[in-house]
């Protein structure tokens, strides 16, 4: 069995769970980024509150105080959320608003062989 | 609604995905836990090669050519993984040999929404 068949590997990389074929080292950089982005307590209960909110849409003023963290750390790790491709963000008047990427989370979950 | 009713969230804790409600306080420093043991892509990658093992189980001894890293850091990455709870290791002879328990790493899926 070849283990580090990089190319081959690649070739099916995007669905591929975890659990059906070693990952390429490539391909577990990537993932490895995209958890990086999900492994704190804070930006996993922020991601769940704005999915959770209403309308699927939170404002970040809504988002301080449920957390207990200044508007700058809250901004921070919303970026690194929108960064990873976890949340979109538009700004209308004076606040940024934050929705769940459709099927983001359900990526990352499919990888790990849910 | 009351986003940090901890006590709330936790009876209904262990399968509620992230995107249904609000996770509490704890829950969120335990998903974070969970998470950052496979924030890592050495760490992704033993996973998949014991996974994709032909018989579901790899020697250590298997692992440290595919992932080109020194047995003790092999040995220090698969004790993070069985800590975390996603492999089981059992010692036969000279060499630890490692299985993926089963359903681990689905959990976390199911939790993120898949």
């Amino acid at each position: 069995m070849t283990l580090l068949n990089v190319t081959d590997i690649s070739s099916a990389a995007c669905c591929a769970p975890l659990e059906r074929e070693p990952l390429g080292a490539d391909e577990a950089v990537a993932l490895a980024n995209t958890m990086k982005a999900l492994a704190d307590p804070t930006r996993l209960r922020l991601l769940s509150i704005v999915a959770a909110s209403a309308d699927g849409e939170a404002c970040v003023c809504d988002l301080i105080e449920p957390v207990g963290l200044s508007q700058p750390t809250v901004s921070h790790h919303l970026k690194i959320l929108t960064n990873a491709g976890f949340l979109t963000r538009s700004k209308r008047g004076t606040w940024a608003y934050y929705r769940l990427v459709p099927g983001a989370l359900g990526r990352v979950g499919d990888v790990l062989g849910a």
